[in-house]
């Protein structure tokens, strides 16, 4: 059983960038799906730059690069995950669901019979 | 032995607000350490009002108020963690504890292979 309240969020650094996130693993599948990366920021609704920036960026970050475009130019043609790109995918997956199965114990179990469904109300007036 | 390319964030949500993360938690440590909301932000270099914020959402995501500040006003007197913020904070920091363990596996070692110590340079010019 998950838990909506709590979240988990791993990202991998090479130097000052972030080689592999949420956010990249994300679109990683969406280039897998869409078979294009333009398509695949649209349907992340991310804007064009920002989806070929973070493209460029995790080519980058690894030994080798994770997504390959088709002959044609970047802004022609398809795109897909390299073999590595699927190792690395894989690998970021199945350590997100790790650590959210670690976090599935006691601490979490008294955290949760602490916390409240909905904050209570802000501003409220001093009591007395 | 830790990894500083691996970050794990933990939150835990109340409704649409963050009950606990590593700001939050940082807080309360600081809090502890200075007995004093406003020295805790100074510390942590949070703006007055920020820190407050936090404060005030933290003690009204959980059953019980995280801080307690001290009569004569919120701005004097000092402020200490209560036995209720205490617990959650022990719990939280267990929570980020076992996540990191979980993460170093057999997932991170293949990772931490593909993994560039920095990237590479970017604005490249197109091969061949």
């Amino acid at each position: 059983m998950t838990h909506p309240a709590l979240h988990i969020k791993i990202r991998l650094y090479c130097g000052d960038e972030i080689a592999m996130g949420p956010g990249k693993a994300d679109l990683l599948d969406a280039i897998a799906e869409h078979g294009s990366i333009s398509a695949a920021g649209r349907a992340l609704g991310m804007s064009y730059r920002r989806t070929w920036m973070l493209v460029d960026v995790m080519n980058r970050c690894w030994d080798e690069p994770l997504v390959e475009t088709a002959a044609g130019g970047s802004h022609g043609g398809g795109a897909r995950i390299s073999e590595r790109g699927r190792q690395i995918l894989a690998h970021y997956r199945a350590l997100e669901q790790k650590t959210l199965d670690a976090a599935q114990g006691d601490d979490w179990t008294a955290l949760g019979g602490f916390l409240r469904n909905q904050p209570k109300e802000a501003h409220r007036k001093a009591e007395g």
